[in-house]
């Protein structure tokens, strides 16, 4: 087995290895400008851990597992698009840098060079995988449409921000694990509870990540803290913040949202006040262990040996506890 | 043989068919909504064609169809993003009915439906189906780039306008029709000769549409007489007028290019009088003439039945000859 950090690196070196056509530049530039961004890959990671772990070879998973890293940053540009977001990773968005019109197209020949890419399987797992493929995509359009449905939306239930997170974010853990398992040879049965232990994980790491935006270092976060608050995105901290709050309270909560100026350190230190006052912080570690114990169980389903079990537990556990 | 309009009727009553998720609302119901808008399912239409010339059932060819027919209007909903348009067949586009996010993401999970009803074939022509579909794909995203790129690019070549033309609308056509042919049975060798063939075709109706645009009759074309004048869209004609205007009236089609503003039917008019002081709609019917000839040459090749190729031949007559 490759050590995770080894899978990094034949990722990284993959990714490099990507050569799109010269012609018509506008069209394919902004592909490897966001691609060369860089990021943790850890979603090609995982389909080459999943293939490994069945006995595959990785390299024949190389291609599925680019497919899905071109498939993840095609999100991140028309996302960017969509949230006017003028910086990722540190560095200019494509419709920033370029424009509008060429951060939609380049994201939709994005689209098409993933399934070119996720293609590259042998014949007896195409059909599954193209599937697989085609699940995983609309699952993170969804999630995306939800998403921003929920800026305007009052009365977001928990459960609700639970299904826009498991689609937004973990199916596509769930699909890199479950294409990379097929490849590998894994019986259907195994592949399914992989995907069910990557989508668990993936929700799991959703409201951690909620949680670190309030309570995270912010040597260590990597992100502003507090930009969450700042611009009222109903996490799972604030849809129970508003589920729990009563009278005063919920008045104050509605004052801080509604402001349109306000100093920032001031509203976040007032609405971190709230969550803490609510224990808001308690119960989204509680539902984040409970995901993490559903994506454990559909582990300790997979018929694999147990060093191999350790192996993504140890992963997960990676995962969960970049800190608190 | 099913005639042109059993076979329209057949893609109507599957487009009506075709349903989508309710939830997320935003995210589908314009997908239901831009396929509502009709139009001539020519590209569906020659796909299931091309299946039953190859005596394929029509039925097989039937999902399929819809995926040409799905992808073409994702196309048609980004396209209209990126061009500003307010109106598509009459009816609102989709970015200005809802909003430009809700359009760019319908658009990609429209994409994502099209690669899943592609799909639906018999396992031995999936893998040469889904290669089509990706190619066809990425030619139409180089197409509307380049032809973007035209907007503001001086000195566009005929030879690069004819390369863009073929991208971005008649590679579509021959993808349905190779596509069709190999759900039908075709060997690969004549699916090739019908993707020239459909190639070819495209190109020469776009170049008609171009003639029309300023030669047509008001009362047929359906779209407004001198609209890639006043627009400045650089069509076949406006292309060869630039190459070959010199001395008072290069200066004089400059000036109407260059004003910001100007009465609509004088510029009409007077880019109208160039052309025909020029001849160009003698060289662009030349042209159209020599990619008709092409395609019926790549017609004559396919291994069918005399009959067969009539029909097809009678179709692309019947495409040619809306009027002149």
């Amino acid at each position: 087995m490759h050590e995770l950090s080894d899978l990094q690196g034949i990722i990284a070196k993959e990714v490099d290895n990507l050569s799109f056509p010269e012609y018509p530049g506008q069209l394919y530039e902004p592909i490897s400008y966001i691609l060369a961004l860089g990021g943790k890959r850890m979603r090609p990671a995982l389909l080459l851990m999943a293939c490994e772990l069945f006995g595959g070879d990785v390299n024949k998973a190389l291609k599925p597992a680019m497919a899905i890293e071109v498939f993840h940053n095609f999100t991140l540009m028309h996302d960017d698009i969509m949230d006017n977001a003028p910086i990722r990773r540190g560095k200019t968005t494509v419709h920033e840098k370029w424009n509008r019109n060429v951060a939609i197209l380049s994201g939709d020949v994005m689209l098409v060079k993933g399934y070119e890419l996720m293609m590259q399987v042998e014949d007896r797992v195409l059909r599954p995988i193209m599937n697989i493929f085609n699940e995983t995509a609309i699952g993170v359009c969804e999630g995306q449409q939800i998403d921003m449905e929920f800026e305007t939306q009052s009365g977001v239930k928990i459960e609700e921000y639970i299904n826009m997170i498991r689609l937004k974010t973990a199916v596509v853990l769930g699909g890199a694990l479950k294409i990379g398992a097929l490849i590998g040879g894994a019986p259907e049965k195994d592949a399914n509870f992989l995907s069910d232990f990557g989508i668990n994980l993936g929700v799991a790491f959703q409201l951690q990540d909620d949680i670190l935006d309030v309570y995270g270092d912010p040597e260590k976060f990597g992100k502003q803290v507090g930009g969450d608050i700042i611009s009222n995105k109903k996490t799972y901290l604030l849809i129970k913040a508003l589920e729990l709050a009563e009278g005063e309270q919920a008045g104050q909560l509605d004052i801080l949202l509604a402001a349109t100026q306000f100093d920032v350190a001031a509203k976040v230190a007032a609405v971190t006040d709230i969550y803490n006052q609510l224990d808001v912080r308690q119960y989204a570690e509680t539902a984040m262990q409970s995901y993490a114990d559903k994506a454990f169980a559909a582990l300790e389903q997979i018929n694999l040996p147990a060093a191999y079990k350790q192996y993504l537990h140890d992963f997960a556990d990676g995962l969960l506890v970049r800190e608190s």
